[in-house]
C-alpha cells in the first residue's frame, strides 16, 4: 500500500496491525432536531416523505440488509429518487445481495454513483469490478462501518431504515409484523447518527410498540408502504450441516483443534458462520460439549437453526444476535430470554469501551484465498471480480482468541492456499490457524506448543501451498494496474487493500 | 432576563417561549476508544482507577441519582480524588439529597467548586444558596441535562456509573445484586457520551450479565467497591395517599377535571409524581376508569407502588420508568414485560427525534409558588432558599396536552398563588390548569370551552391570587441583588431564569 490518497475517498492510513493505528478524538457533527408535540411523523407517499427529509442529489443514504435477498425498501426509495430527479447518490448498505441486481441500471444512470457495503454479491459486484459506478467503492467490515459512522467518517443524510413493525411515534423493531425478519442490529448506528431517520414499515401497531428494538427518540419519520419485502427471500432456507464427507473431515479436525486448544471448556464462547462446514464445526464441537458434560457461555454470528438448537438443548447459555437468518432464529429472539439482539457497534466496533467480540474464545471463518502468512481474502475471487467482503470476518478474527479458518485446500481446480494472493480482508496475524481436508497449519506459537504432543496432524502452511501447487499448477496473477474501484477498509479506519478494476 | 454572560456559566441564551428556539448543529467531540481483547477492566482499588481515568483538577465529574439518600458512590469517588489532590471539580449529577450534605464539606476546601444538576435539597442546596460555591451552579431539567450531554454543552471527562449489577466487561443494571434499585435511566447519556465511563458497582456475575441495561461497548472501567449505597435510603418508603381533606378534595377536582377535559378516554397517558395530592389524583382517575370501563396506553414518571398496582390491575397497558421510588417499582420492572426502563433522553429530551412527554395526555405537577400567568417555581422557597429544582417538570409540562398544577392555595400561612414569584422554573405557558381547594384556574381558551357547561368550579386566577391576598396579606420580596449563585436552565438549553445569592 504505497496509495495516500483515493479519489471519492479522500487520505489514505495504511493498515500497519490490527490495534497498532491509534484513533484520534473525532468531532461528530450532532443533528438535533426541535420536536414538539404537535409534530406528525406518518407518511405514505414516498414522494411526498423524501421531500420532507429535505434529500438531495449528491446525498448519502444509508440501509440495512436485515430483509436479505427479500428486499423491497432500497427499490421502493430510488424509484422515487428517480422519479424527483435527485442523483449522485452515495448507498451505503450493510451488504448487497442479487435481488439488489436493479441499482446497476442506477449507476448507468448516474442516481447511485458511490457504493459502501460490507459484503456485495450479484451483479453490483460485477458491476463495482468492471468500474461500472462512477466513483470509487468503499467496503468495510460491519464492525467498520459503525465505527464510521460513530465517528463521523460515514456521514449520512437520511437512513431508510426497514422495520417489521413499528408505531406512529418511530419505535420499531424486527421481531413483529407480517415480515418479522429478526435482529436489526446493523440499522442501529444508522438510527443513532444520520441526520434523518426514516423507518419504513407494513405493519403499524398502536403506541406504544412492544418490544422496541430502536426508540421513538431515534426516528424521524415513519414511512408505510405494502411491502418491505419478499417473505420468500428474507428467510433463507434453513442451512443444512454439509453432507460432503471431505468438509465434514475439515470440521472434525476443526473441532479436534478447539479441543486440544484448552479454551473448549465451561463458559467457552464461540462464533461460527452459516456455511457447511462452520456448521459442521459446532455440530462436532457439541459432541465433544456432550462428551465432557461443558456448558458454553454465548453463541454469536448470523444466527440459524442449528445455533438455537445449541441453546435450547442447553450447551450455550446466551445467543448474542446481530443478523438472524431463518425462521427459527427469528421465533428465538422473540421468546428466549437470554437471546439478545445487538447492534453492529456492540458486536464489533473497535473504537468502543469493548466490542463482544473481544469476548469471543473461538470463530469458525472460511475464505476465498489465504497466503503462506495467513492473511485471508473473502472479498475477490482468483479472477479478481469482487464476490462478498469481510462482513464480521476481520471483526471477529481480531477478537477472538482462537479464529480458525476452515476451507478445503484445493476449490473447483483451484488452489485455495498459495503463495499470493488475489486481496487481502483479514490480516494474517489475527489468523491463529486453518484447516483444510490435509491438516492443520498454525500461525501461533503459544497454541503450537500447546497441541505440540496432541494427536493433530500440523503442517506448515508452506507445505499445504506446497500440496496445493503440485495438484493445481502455479496460479499466475496478471494484477490489474487499471483504475482503483474499490478500496478495502479494516476495522479501524485504515485501508487495508485496493481492489482494481477486471 | 436581561443577561447576556455569565461567569463560569457563559453566553445566556433567553428564554423565548417552550418550543422557539431554533437549536443549532453541534460538533460533539467523540471519545474514541481502541478496544483490545486483552484489556482488563476490572478494578478494585478506588485511587488506581481514578490514576487510570486520567481524571485532573479542573474536571468534569458525572454521577447519577438513582440510589437517592442511600447513596454512596459520590463519596467513596470524593474521598479518592482529595487523597490524590484533585480538586477544583466540577459535580454533574442528576440530583442532590441530604445523604451528599458533606459535599458543602468540599465545597470549602475546593474539591467541588461547580454543581450542576436538575434537583438539590439538603445542606448542599442552602450552600448553593448563600454563595459557597465557588462558581455558579447550573440547574437543568432532567430532558435538559440529556439534551446538554448529547450537544456536548455539558462536557463529562468521567462518569462515575453506580450499578448494582455488572460483569467483568462493564455489562450493568440496577435491577440485580443486593442492592438494585430500578431504572438506571438517568445514566444513559452519561455512558453514551463521557470521555471515561466508569462502573461502580458491589456485585459481580458471571459474564454476560443478563438484561444489561448500559452494554460493554460505553463502560471503560468497572470498580468494584463494598456497597455503593444504603438499602435504607435507596428505597424510599411506600409514599402513601394523602388523608388531608382537603388535599383530597383537590385530587378529586383534578380527576374531574381530566374526565371533562375530554383525554380519559381509551388509550390515555399519564404522568404523576410521588406525593400525596399526584397519587391521590391518581387514585380517583383511576376510580373513573373503573367506572366506565377505560383502558388507558402508559403511565409514566417516578414509578411507585400505586402505579404499579395502576398496571397490574389491567388501568394501564404499559409502564415508562426512567426512576423507581420502591421495592415494587423495583419488582415490576424485573418481571413485569410491558414496563420499559427508558433514558432520560427519549423520556424528555427536546432535541431529539420525540421524547414519550410528547405523547403525554395528561400530568399532574405541583408548585411552591404560580404567579398569575401560571409561571411556576418548583426551585426555590419564598424566602429565596433553594430547595428543589425542575426535575422532570418542565419536560411533562411542554409536552402533555394538559399539564395540571395541584396545590393548596395556602401552605404554611403563605399564598402559593400570588403576582410575583420568586422564581420561574416552568413556563406558565405549558401550564394549562391550576387546582387548589377553592377551585380551578384555566390557562387554555379550548379548554376553557370544553368546560364552559360542566359543574367545575373555574375561577379566574386573579381571583385565586386575590383571595390568598386577603387571608396572607401582601407578600413582600426583597429581591436580591447579589452576585448569581444559580442560573435556571430551560430544558432548550436557554435560560428562563437565574438565583441570586440569600
Amino acid at each position: 500500500m504505497n496509495i495516500d490518497y483515493i479519489k471519492d475517498y479522500g487520505e489514505v492510513i495504511a493498515f500497519n496491525g490490527a490495534f497498532s493505528l491509534k484513533p484520534k478524538e473525532k468531532s461528530l457533527k450532532k443533528h438535533i432536531k426541535l420536536s414538539n408535540p404537535t409534530d406528525n411523523k406518518v407518511y405514505t407517499n414516498v414522494k411526498e416523505l423524501i421531500k420532507k427529509t429535505g434529500l438531495k442529489s449528491g446525498d448519502t443514504i444509508s440501509f440495512h440488509h436485515h430483509l436479505r435477498n427479500g428486499d423491497k425498501v432500497v427499490g421502493i426509495i430510488l424509484q422515487a429518487c428517480e422519479e424527483l430527479g435527485i442523483n449522485d447518490l452515495k448507498l451505503a448498505i450493510s451488504a448487497i445481495f442479487p435481488t439488489h441486481d436493479f441499482l446497476v441500471e442506477y449507476a448507468k444512470k448516474g442516481i447511485i454513483t458511490q457504493i459502501d457495503t460490507n459484503y456485495c454479491t450479484g451483479k453490483v459486484a460485477n458491476a463495482i469490478s468492471r468500474g461500472e459506478f462512477k466513483k470509487v467503492a468503499i467496503f468495510r467490515t460491519h464492525g467498520g462501518r459503525a465505527r464510521a459512522i460513530y465517528a463521523g467518517d460515514l456521514e449520512i443524510d437520511v437512513a431508510f431504515i426497514a422495520a417489521s413493525a413499528t408505531d406512529n411515534a418511530g419505535n420499531i423493531n424486527g421481531t413483529m409484523g407480517k415480515n418479522a425478519f429478526g435482529s436489526i442490529g446493523y440499522a442501529m448506528p444508522d438510527a443513532d447518527c444520520a441526520k434523518v431517520s426514516v423507518a419504513v414499515s407494513d405493519t403499524i401497531y398502536p403506541y406504544p410498540l412492544s418490544n422496541p428494538s430502536i426508540t421513538q427518540d431515534k426516528i424521524d419519520y415513519v414511512l408505510m408502504v405494502d411491502e418491505i419485502g419478499d417473505p420468500n427471500g428474507i428467510k433463507s432456507g434453513t442451512t443444512d450441516i454439509t453432507k460432503d464427507p471431505i468438509q465434514l473431515k475439515i470440521a472434525k479436525t476443526t473441532a479436534n483443534l478447539i479441543d486440544e486448544s484448552g479454551l473448549l471448556k465451561d463458559g467457552f464462547s464461540f462464533q461460527t458462520g452459516a456455511g457447511g462446514i462452520s456448521l459442521a464445526s459446532a455440530h462436532y464441537v457439541k459432541e465433544i460439549m456432550k462428551e465432557k458434560n461443558i456448558k458454553g457461555s454465548f453463541i454469536m454470528g448470523g444466527i440459524t437453526a442449528y445455533l438455537v438448537s445449541l441453546y435450547n438443548e442447553g450447551y450455550f447459555n446466551n445467543i448474542f444476535d446481530v443478523q438472524g437468518f431463518d425462521l427459527e432464529a427469528l421465533k428465538s429472539l422473540q421468546t428466549n430470554p437470554n437471546h439478545y439482539e445487538v447492534s453492529s457497534s456492540l458486536y464489533a466496533n473497535i473504537h468502543t469501551s469493548s466490542p463482544i467480540v473481544n469476548r469471543l474464545d473461538c470463530v469458525v471463518l472460511g475464505a476465498t484465498e489465504v497466503d503462506t502468512n495467513f492473511n485471508t481474502n473473502v472479498m475477490t475471487s482468483s479472477n479478481g471480480y469482487i464476490m462478498g467482503g469481510s462482513g464480521g470476518h476481520s471483526d471477529a478474527a481480531a477478537g477472538a482468541k482462537l479464529a480458525i479458518i476452515t476451507t478445503n485446500l484445493i476449490r473447483t481446480r483451484k488452489a485455495i492456499v498459495k503463495e499470493k494472493i488475489n486481496s487481502i480482508t483479514t490480516p494474517g496475524e489475527s489468523i491463529n490457524a486453518l484447516v483444510c481436508e490435509y491438516g492443520i497449519a498454525l500461525n501461533d506459537k503459544t497454541l503450537a506448543k500447546t497441541l505440540k504432543n496432541s494427536r493433530l496432524k500440523i503442517l506448515d502452511i508452506k507445505e499445504l501451498a506446497s500440496i496445493a501447487n503440485d495438484i493445481c499448477g502455479v496460479c499466475e496473477y496478471e494484477k490489474s494496474n487499471k483504475r482503483i474501484v474499490a478500496v478495502v477498509e479494516y476495522r479501524d479506519g485504515s485501508v487495508i487493500d485496493v481492489i482494481r478494476q477486471v
